[in-house]
């Protein structure tokens, strides 16, 4: 049985320009190669992505096309960059689409995201990265997904105006190297462990 | 093997003094009782907690007391009252010191707090309940926690002055008693899940 | 010399549809228009506004029809409804496209919103208002807007799903509307201030 | 007449330890001491500050000592360092206890923090600031102080574990120098502005 992962990657930029949180994703991508996992990186600005709160806003709405392969996926981790200490519009619109599909329940009665695992890769040229992530995280738990242990990774540089995580040499931080690891890996334990031991229903089935 | 859930109540008041959060706590309490989960609520207001980084600050820090009843606890829920849409500054007090014991590992290898899981019960006149979570969540997941889905279970009133849980008759709130249920029996849940499987030690073994 | 306030208003859905946020801000445009304040309100999701960090990204981007007109405003008033207890993309949007114009002077040499004051008025079912405040509030603070005293409106039902500010009767709210009051008149007493006194230029002339 | 400005250091440390933060904060200072202002720096650590929402808790608490001096200032500055990507556990108590007289009114019926204006310098050695300044920023708002633009001096260095500020080198960050002189400046400048012309009490005298 094949363990499948999405990576959101909510750059401002589409996929003709470089991203670096994409760069520090690859990372993570190293460990789940390694264990076999399936991954497919999905650049958010290159769809065409309605606002609202839905599953499908209708009249060119791309927002579906991905949201099916979410539904596909064990995995689901979100990359945003920083501007002004916060995630990306890009990233606020990816939240507000999955939690658009929130009410939607499984088989067994329990919103549609349990069973899955969330996590999140973030880069900035400095600070922001901790209360990014914590939106993220925070949403996603909130919306139904289970948060591993230690599944935030991060770069920014030092206070200021500066290179960013390429330029700046992020690729070498040992702690955003050791964190891809660690959140690659308990991605992947969780991710197993809820195959063979997926959440019971007793007392989480939403009342419609 | 008992399960032993530890309620930190964060309120600035004593225990000679009626807490709103421990009265919404009562209600995720319930549903621990009626599943055999072995609970103690400790108000973190009784006891005199240094300020500090450290797992003993010396001194009269009363610190390791509650650190003691952590370590052996499987879930470890965080309450809090809101003031400027914030945590309290005992809950911050907490999560510090929670944080100063995040350095040690377990027999493994990986942070202490691995294999346990982690909830919060807030509660408000008015907002700010989805930030305070926010924050607990996210730093309980940072330091090596566990977060399933849906354990925020938190009460508000609307907007501007007024009522508290009790008085403003939020135990009758039917969205926060069915997310104490929620909230309960997933902490339950995972907690059961990580006893028969506690999360592999392959990639998170912490570099010393 | 007429005080110019424009309230952008990120709103989901386009001005085709009733607005909360909007309601709200009509208690703000109240005391303006008793005060003689020329007031325009832009519905953000009518325009196509790109996404990016600079002040024009070009293809079709109308971001510089409404950049033109923050610039010639005195008081700029940031309006968002609450999902997942945070504020909307479009005024995440809005703030990253703030923020690409933040580099440019005026001609004392100072950032370009200088002297221009800033507020925020906040819709939302249920939690979130202060941390969406607290987000846009610091942004533009960040950027160059002077904050006075208590400029954030909002208005939000007791926790869970139920009615919004029209429906939820938050139009009675003695809270919001006070408040609506206080923010109104702070925000045209600091533009009236800063016109007669506009902030001098010593120590933060930017180096370029 | 004397313009005061008050520095609430939230150090987790007392004045008998290097604070990172003062020494930051003394980069501000130097520009306060340039232009005549009275400074008084104040370790909140070496106070016994009780828990709570009130001018004076009793029993030993030295909160009103310190209240005192906040009322005769004319500018307020808080410290604050970094856990967990957020501010201070004293930090908090402090905010909480600023709100606690936030109903006191000056003689014109105003919000007894009117014509005050506030700012905050951060420091830490990784990640936070921005939210932290946000918390700080929002809070001051909303209980009655003035933000000019530009009012949070931060350091923090690039992301995971690394040395603080002054070990760090902090003190030759360009961008944290100039931010310093900048929110020096503008802090003198409002506070000379509102001596001249205080708040207008039009629409803003609360209801008791």
């Amino acid at each position: 049985m094949t363990t499948k992962a999405v990576f959101l990657n909510c750059s401002l930029k589409k996929s003709s320009e470089q991203s670096n949180t994409e760069a520090l994703f690859k990372k993570v991508k190293h460990h789940f190669d390694q264990e076999g996992i399936v991954t497919e990186s999905i650049r958010i600005a290159d769809y065409q992505i309605a606002k609202g709160i839905s599953e499908d806003e209708g009249a060119g709405d791309e927002w579906p096309i991905l949201f099916e392969k979410i539904k596909h996926a064990d995995i689901v981790i979100m990359g945003t960059p920083l501007w002004l200490g916060e995630k990306s519009s890009i990233a606020t619109n990816v939240m507000e689409r999955l939690y658009g599909g929130s009410s939607l329940t499984n088989e067994k009665g329990q919103y549609l995201y349990y069973n899955k695992v969330g996590g999140v890769v973030i880069t900035g040229n400095e600070d922001g990265a901790k209360h990014a992530a914590s939106s993220i995280l925070y949403g996603l738990s909130h919306i139904g997904f289970t948060i591993p242990p230690n599944v935030d990774t991060y770069w920014v540089g030092e206070a200021g105006p500066g290179a960013s995580y390429i330029e700046g040499n992020g690729m070498e931080n040992s702690f955003a190297n050791e964190h891809a690891k660690i959140m690659a890996y308990n991605l992947i334990h969780f991710s197993r462990i809820l195959k063979e031991t997926p959440i019971p229903n007793e007392g989480n089935v939403v009342s419609s």
